[in-house]
């Protein structure tokens, strides 16, 4: 997906948020500032936005020198969300439709981004994924997809949400035994984006045949980025592809063969999908 | 009001609208807010929020070569308002204590902003704003003012919205007559701030010894700036001072003595008031 010039003031909000995550220091916040500023200023906006997103990040993390902006906000996610753990699994299982339960859930825990959102209220978000409408839905699509497939990659999105992720692959195995499991983590932090130690601290270890893969976060030697030639091999080589959130539609809806599971929490993002902000998506292409 | 360092994407969101009001050229739109980042950048941030936003919308003339890139939305606003002048009128005159009506419809009428906001609903804000709780609810101090006062000074904010602000004046002046009516407006387009255009236009002239005073837009010569002392000279020369709008308070929140009547329509303004947004307020200061 091509940048939009509304992703620019964004993205400065996205950097002021993870400052304050930081530190008090209203001085250091305007560092930080315009040090975004000038970097945006510098760069050629024909990149994806998650593109630019990185170099953004990348600037907040070096200025304020901490690694990791988002830490203690990622664990509170991961905590809150693995104790549900065992009563939506229930829900799901007694549900009339399992798969189609599951989704919904997976989907609803991408209400936790702080990306597109300040504050977002999972528990509420749930409820209400459980009985809207898919602004769009080719769930009939998915169920087939399932039926034929034997692997299986997954892009996740956040982390806390990849709980709910796990559930759904746990629903998509117990209608359909698959040989691999792919799961997409991110190579290093940015953002609340899920990392290989959400994975393990969250359980997805526990998943059969599963093996993880890692993407880039903008740094050197965290893994390709979404529009490379290894990412395109991955995709070509599965059977069955889902894709978390904004960020991975915005930097792999040029692919085809994916499934895009997310909420639309922003008007560009809204907008390119042709639905409302709050729209719930499953969307094949 | 102090600026905070939330209102410098905010401020580059609202150049891009003004932008994309004037022009479908995304090259067009993407100079504009290229040239805004870079005078945000060499701007020092010690400024009220309105005096940045001066700079910011002057730049926006000026790369577009478009002296009131509101114009048309303006008129849109000044059309839709003007043609329930009659029926609110009715409505204040029937209604238990008229006052306290005015006072609500002519803050309802502070939701046509577009500094603050991309779209607004104005007959749905009046519906609420006849029925909601007040956050800040100074009207008694409020009508103990009006009942002493013979001389006000009315600060404008936007234009539609000073159709409803002629309703509560009118109302005032059923109450307790004055002897002097000074209605603050731009000495010149900002925004959808009104101008001496929109007040002539709106029937603003019809009221009895009303005279006009204009402040500045952020252009030479078109009046003074919120915090001069030819402003602080106003204030203290009227018994009765009514404040509308976001800017208004954010400009004007140094002085004393002023009713400050207005929709939290930002969080950084909701925060200042400890308010959240939304709410309405009407408080003395």
């Amino acid at each position: 997906m091509k940048l939009n010039l509304d992703c620019i003031p964004c993205f400065q909000r996205q950097a002021l948020q993870a400052a304050r995550f930081i530190s008090n220091d209203e001085e250091l916040h305007q560092k930080v500032l315009r040090e975004v500023m000038k970097k945006l200023l510098e760069t050629n906006w024909n990149l994806t936005p998650p593109e630019l997103a990185h170099e953004v990040h990348r600037i907040v993390k070096n200025v304020t020198n901490e690694k990791d902006p988002y830490e203690r906000a990622k664990k509170e996610s991961n905590d809150l969300v693995l104790n549900w753990y065992p009563a939506l699994k229930k829900k799901i299982e007694k549900s009339k439709d399992p798969l189609r339960t599951a989704v919904r859930i997976a989907i609803a825990g991408n209400i936790i981004d702080f990306g597109a959102l300040e504050k977002y209220n999972i528990e509420k978000t749930i409820k209400k994924v459980l009985k809207e409408k898919f602004a769009i839905d080719d769930y009939k699509k998915l169920k087939e997809n399932i039926d034929k497939a034997t692997t299986l990659l997954f892009f996740a999105d956040n982390a806390g949400e990849i709980v709910l992720d796990k559930l759904l692959i746990e629903t998509i195995i117990e209608r359909k035994k698959l040989d691999k499991i792919s799961f997409v983590v991110k190579g290093g932090p940015i953002i609340n984006d899920a990392t290989l130690e959400d994975a393990a601290y969250l359980g997805l270890f526990e998943l059969p045949k599963v093996e993880f893969l890692k993407m880039s976060n903008g740094e050197a030697g965290t893994g390709p980025e979404r529009n490379s030639e290894t990412v395109k091999f991955w995709i070509k080589n599965h059977d069955l592809v889902i894709s978390k959130g904004q960020g991975n539609y915005e930097g792999l809806s040029e692919h085809d063969g994916l499934f895009f599971m997310l909420i639309a929490k922003c008007s560009v993002i809204a907008s390119d999908l042709d639905a409302k902000v709050g729209d719930i998506i499953l969307k094949y292409k």
